[in-house]
């Protein structure tokens, strides 16, 4: 089967609701490239252009794919094959009201910064960094509530994890019939936490493949990655203190179920291995994820 | 100059005080063996040896250890060489009133779990985790303040971070003189976060050797952690939002007089490399790193 381009003149969402019409349906197997189109939609071309506030209108998601067959309770698995940025720079910004150390006082904003592209490296001044393409926002149509692009939750969304990255598999609930799969907000950099706001924001094409995991073998209530190494639940909150409790929760449910350990015996061992990492402390919700190593639980799902 | 043994009976702290005493001096370019008990200093030898409250003195750090010549404003450097595991078994537990899961109605405490160590190896139950040591507790004489060995603040104390750790190298502020480092609360493995509240609490031996850095190049605040790969920040506070902001301005310090930076270059900066990571969430106090790789922060002391 053919790999299947979606373009974002075909569709592109800035909210994830639980109503979501698909732009195409694909059968589970399909592989896909995504275009996507940078976070601020080609707003910032020079360090000149800045953006006073949040746009209403943010980290256009393309989409959504529907996938056949997809039953709520469903588990949809999207293999990220390759992310390839597709224009000469990514850009940095600091908006006012926007990143961990708005308001203080030696930080300024709105402020831009291009990052050009030569090759598989990005400048920032006279500093090279190596391009690790992640996708920022990627989701599915929620359960109840609907939730911009801006903001993560159980449904995915605006995750900015830097482990959704090519050679990793990301797991989302499917909530409504089809799952409507879409994403964005590509960065060409990005630090785990996502300090300033941003990454260095960028368009892409994106690999995939999508599958189905039909009756999986626990009931996934927001998002999980796959790395080579490890099984990482993800988890958005208000607090840090909140969604590392809800990652940790996850962890524990897996941990307990592939090794038949009562809760507190899971909890323990959690203690141990892996731990919890920072996604983002920007976004109106923060994400927070809690890695166990492969050696100790080796399937999920 | 043949190394020196601090035995934990010569004197242990259970509060990091500005008016420390040491139990002895050393020079700078001493190797030393610290002798470190469990923090629960042997209450928990079973299973059914369980621990109702926290106890009033907990985290026994070996020393004070006062470094000749040591001023406040210089900077104390511990390289830590390796950590030995001094006794046949660590143990995990929780404790009612502590803990990310505390209170929650599927987790038990309070709990104690023994785990076995077999060579290179601990064990739960039927699952082998590889040892790696982390010192849990380590500190100097603080600057105002005191803080039982139960609380991590500027000067070090409860950080419960796994970067510390033999091959990693730790820098403190020197707040008094002499510094008066101490150090205990060992772990034979322990998770990014210690969300049960422990790790596998253990005795150990702790090779380190201490020196000075006299007029290092930036006024350092709070600990900084050397691996070989990158240097990490540490900041503790009430939360982990403030921590995260306290450990990202360090950062934003020290690679703004690195690279001649503007603080708000600096801080996009931080937003593509490395990130904010999290030591502990458990503690009175909350741990956060931001982390450089070397490649862009060579030597920022």
């Amino acid at each position: 089967m053919a790999r299947q381009t979606v373009r974002h003149e075909e569709g592109a969402i800035y909210e994830f609701t639980p109503e979501l019409e698909p732009i195409t349906e694909v059968e589970p197997g399909t592989e896909l490239t995504i275009e996507t189109r940078d976070s601020l939609d080609g707003a910032v071309q020079s360090d000149a252009d800045v953006i006073e506030s949040i746009p209403d209108e943010v980290n256009a998601a393309t989409g959504p794919i529907a996938v056949a067959g997809a039953t709520p309770g469903d588990v949809l698995k999207v293999e990220i094959e390759a992310i390839r940025v597709t224009e000469p720079a990514g850009r940095v910004i600091t908006i006012d009201g926007f990143g961990l150390l708005d308001g203080e006082p030696d930080i300024a904003a709105p402020k831009s910064r291009m990052t050009p592209v030569d090759g598989e490296t990005l400048s920032f001044g006279d500093l090279e960094i190596p391009i690790d393409p992640v996708i920022g926002t990627i989701g599915v149509a929620p359960q109840e509530e609907s939730y911009t692009t801006l903001v993560p939750h159980d449904h995915g969304g605006n995750l900015d994890t830097t482990d959704i990255t090519a050679g990793n598999t990301v797991y989302f609930p499917i909530f409504q019939p089809g799952g409507q799969l879409a994403m964005g907000d590509c960065k060409a950099a990005m630090a785990d936490g996502e300090m300033c706001g941003t990454g260095s924001e960028i368009a892409t094409d994106i690999d995939i493949s999508v599958d189905l995991i039909e009756s999986p073998a626990v009931s996934l209530q927001r998002p999980l990655v796959e790395t080579p190494n490890a099984w990482k639940t993800l988890a958005s909150a208000e607090t840090m203190e909140d969604a590392s409790k809800l990652a940790n929760q996850d962890a524990i449910g897996l941990l307990a179920a592939e090794h038949d350990f009562e809760p507190t015996e899971a909890y323990m061992f959690s203690s141990l291995v892996g731990g919890l990492e920072i996604s983002q402390v920007v976004d109106p919700l923060v994400t927070v994820r809690n890695a166990i190593p492969k050696t100790y639980l080796a399937d999920p799902l």
